[in-house]
């Protein structure tokens, strides 16, 4: 771990992927970034932090933004609230990986950052069943309310990553590893991580 | 590495699975079957290993097997030599489980042991760029041919696992871990699976 470093964390909803960026941040010594950002968002943008939290992570659109920019740029209205606030939390994560070693939680983190180096980009899955018992547990929720918010989320979070990018959310190709924290455990993977971090890097 | 394991891999054409599974066969001191298979496969089913060579890791049909079986079990020629040489591989693999702790390279080997425990079901990958590249060199393929070799084997693996599994080749969560080894190293991952089997098992 001697060069600077960024980990990006996508992740299904209920795989514990928050929970293995803030174990691996305490491992390494390090800052996780989740809804932490939407503060920086906010004052990078102007827009007020309860407006950037209500759009975090959900897409504007269906269709993908660089197909409408492909088609027209015109079509793009870059002074609506949520280009601005998506071009403040473009600015704002790459002023963070530039400024210090950190894990970036979703946010298409990976993409914004796709052309720095010492980027690692990984995915956290888990079975459906062991993601529902999980959200039970965690949102006191019930079997299916929980698989419900699951489908939900998990819905949300590939729009909106693949409206902002051109990969597909959750593809094993859009990442340079993917871990089953179901089969694995968290434990286990944040050792899997700082030990990539600390070999490779 | 107490209790008795196993590692599958699939892979990706020109990934270094192989590579991957050699090594880390090496590291764990066990062995790896990839084609050393054919050979126990012939003798179980009687078939001349010529010709289990010649199907190997290739699908007698387009839909799935399960599909076909749902439809009507008659439709399954459980005497055709594809189907006998499939039964004696799927009772060969399950055999070489049960005696050794071992590493099993492609064959749909981790849809054939679903119901033991302490099988850990990796997936291997890498950026076109990089298989091309690996392909070209091990090979001895100009950059045109390297590729269409690729996409020809990766549909022929494909078609073979989905024909004789109820899960998506190459998909996340049809493994437990997915390692791009063009962007972490062969090296590296063998160390990464090598620390999962000494820690989880």
């Amino acid at each position: 771990m001697k060069k600077s470093f960024v980990i990006t964390i996508g992740r299904e909803f209920g795989s514990g992927g928050r929970e293995t960026g803030e174990k691996l941040a305490e491992k390494l010594g390090i800052k996780c970034y989740g809804k932490e950002l939407l503060k920086e968002i906010s004052e990078a943008s102007g827009l007020q932090e309860k407006y950037i939290e209500s759009m975090d992570e959900r897409s504007p659109g269906v269709f993908p933004m660089s197909s409408i920019v492909t088609a027209s740029t015109a079509q793009v209205d870059f002074n609506s609230p949520s280009m601005k606030a998506y071009i403040a939390q473009f600015s704002t994560i790459q002023n963070i990986a530039e400024r210090e070693n950190c894990i970036i939680i979703g946010r298409c983190a990976d993409y914004i950052l796709s052309e720095r180096e010492n980027v690692l980009n990984i995915f956290i899955y888990a079975d459906m069943d062991k993601r529902i018992e999980r959200v039970m547990r965690v949102y006191g929720l019930n079997e299916k309310e929980a698989k419900k918010r699951i489908l939900k989320e998990d819905k949300q979070r590939a729009q909106y990553y693949e409206y902002y990018t051109d990969k597909k959310w959750g593809a094993r190709n859009s990442y340079d590893i993917c871990i089953n924290t179901g089969k694995l455990g968290i434990d286990n993977t944040v050792d899997i991580v700082a030990s990539i971090i600390n070999g490779t890097f």
